[in-house]
């Protein structure tokens, strides 16, 4: 499973209503997490969480930009003064980490945990491999390098063969489970072994989390087999095309057309221009988005939580993300 | 006048309450403002009042600590984007200057206004000279070189001898203006100067702000003719004690005690330790505050705002920060 939260929706520059980008990914394989880009002000969305600095297992950095990564320095300072020790690395381009050094170097910042670099244009595949969680990278079309991430999640399930338990005359009960977990039982003098119910199934689920970025069809390839893209959709065709191909940005349009034509079943648009600030201008992108795709669309707000189970499916779960007490 | 809307009054880390520092300054001359420190999230803070990234005059940094400065880079790209062209000083340690070069070269920052700096180590008095409004540095004892900026605003008013006027067999009215606007008037027959009835007289005060500091003893050259004092409180003297003298910082006793025996008539403590996040810690900071001083006593919130006036009494305005319709 995994599951994102929302903790910054706004391009370039917060709003009242949306920080600037952050997205949280956690998975079941243990509570580890990750940070997809860390907007200024990333700490303090995530106060308004459940998500402890503890547990954050990488901070992946999409680009430069400072609505992508101005957040950094602080959160690490907050993790570092509320006792932090566990390591933790740094999955960004290398003036992230340049930048990262000289802000040691001049703020007189001295973390209590490593943090190790690993480049984020480096090729390398998968760039991270830990618990059933593979991460790459995917290179996009921006004013600087600008990567997406893809998010493998692999879920290992024991399914017990039913019908061959009923007709050896096995009633459904503390037995199944047993043979479930991998032990052999005895039942009415036989000795049933596990190993001839139970067999493993591997299911993977994979996200695709796009930083900023004009040309959508990069990402072909990595939303083969994907269940969900997350991308920005900075502003509506009409805007994108006022505002000339300078900013290289996506509109709903774009990024709407190429879900539907790679067949991706569910796009979540994020990233907005501050324009959009109300109800009225969100609905011009959703209506544009709409007329282009016909899987499950999302426009992302500030703590939404949506999960994608181990059979791929996506939902948005109910309310923001949980608040701390 | 002087006007003080606090920002961030958290020490280190932001509490769900409270920001890390940042103090806006205003004074009369002109809509001009100062920022005295700008810790990650103040471009946030500020989007809840009504004070424009455009009229912002000078950005002033006691120290290179991050929760002084790491909202620096975000705020100046913010008033870029908002198309910002009038240039800006930063008066800030040599460091904070080098960090932002830094964060040009790596982050692809490219501001649209001018930025100079001003060493606030340099040793000059004033730092800053202009529209009646003076800035001089103090240094103060910190982990890493801090220092106090005390803001002058001195007011011109033309102050008319009513006693003279009336003894002159002018009746108050729109003559009475004219003198003070510097016009000769005509008057039953006789021609009144103004220069002879009207005078001008200079009204100045002084607020001090400190920066991170061990040693409010320092500020004792600095503190003199000021009207009040802003200081860092970042815990009670019990909790100094315990946390030994490394961290260089004041006790709200300690800070209050050196206000007592300066007299200066109002003391705003600010940058509360995160344990101080409920009614019952705070009491115990301004309890021990108010054992040791009689003067004006405050505990500074986010946007609280304070207007020291002409004649150099300092208000606390009812409510918060005016918000942005």
């Amino acid at each position: 499973m995994l599951t994102l939260t929302f903790l910054g929706t706004s391009s370039g520059v917060p709003t009242r209503q949306r920080n600037v980008t952050s997205l949280a990914v956690q998975t079941v394989a243990g509570h580890d997490w990750f940070l997809v880009d860390v907007g200024e002000g990333t700490q303090h969305q995530l106060q308004h969480t459940r998500l402890s600095l503890h547990e954050l297992a990488a901070i992946c950095i999409t680009h430069v930009h400072g609505d992508h990564c101005y957040g950094l320095p602080g959160l690490l300072a907050s993790a570092g003064m509320a006792g932090r020790k566990k390591p933790l690395k740094l999955i960004a381009p290398l003036p992230v980490w340049d930048w990262l050094d000289a802000t040691r170097a001049c703020t007189d910042l001295h973390l209590p945990f490593e943090v190790t670099h690993v480049d984020i244009a480096s090729g390398a595949t998968p760039l991270w491999d830990a618990a059933g969680v593979r991460i790459g990278a995917h290179a996009l079309s921006h004013r600087v390098p600008s990567h997406a991430l893809s998010v493998d999640v692999e879920t290992r399930r024991i399914k017990l063969d039913a019908d061959a338990l009923r007709a050896a005359g096995l009633p459904a009960g503390p037995l199944w489970k047993a043979l479930q977990e991998g032990q052999d039982v005895s039942f009415e003098g036989r000795m049933l072994r596990s190993a001839d119910f139970a067999t493993q199934q591997a299911q993977q689920v994979r996200a695709v989390i796009g930083g900023d970025n004009a040309d959508v069809s990069l990402l072909a390839e990595a939303c083969h087999g994907a269940q969900v893209l997350v991308h920005e959709a900075t502003y509506t065709q009409a805007v994108l095309d006022k505002a000339g191909p300078g900013p290289m940005h996506s509109s709903a349009k774009q990024v709407a057309a190429f879900a539907q034509a790679v067949a991706v079943p569910n796009l979540v648009l994020t990233h907005f221009s501050a324009r959009y600030h109300n109800a009225e201008g969100l609905m011009e992108l959703e209506t544009e988005a709409r007329s282009q795709y016909s899987g499950g669309l999302w426009l992302a707000n500030d703590f939404d939580v949506f999960e994608l189970d181990a059979d791929g499916v996506l939902n948005k779960k109910q309310g923001k993300a949980e608040q701390k007490k």
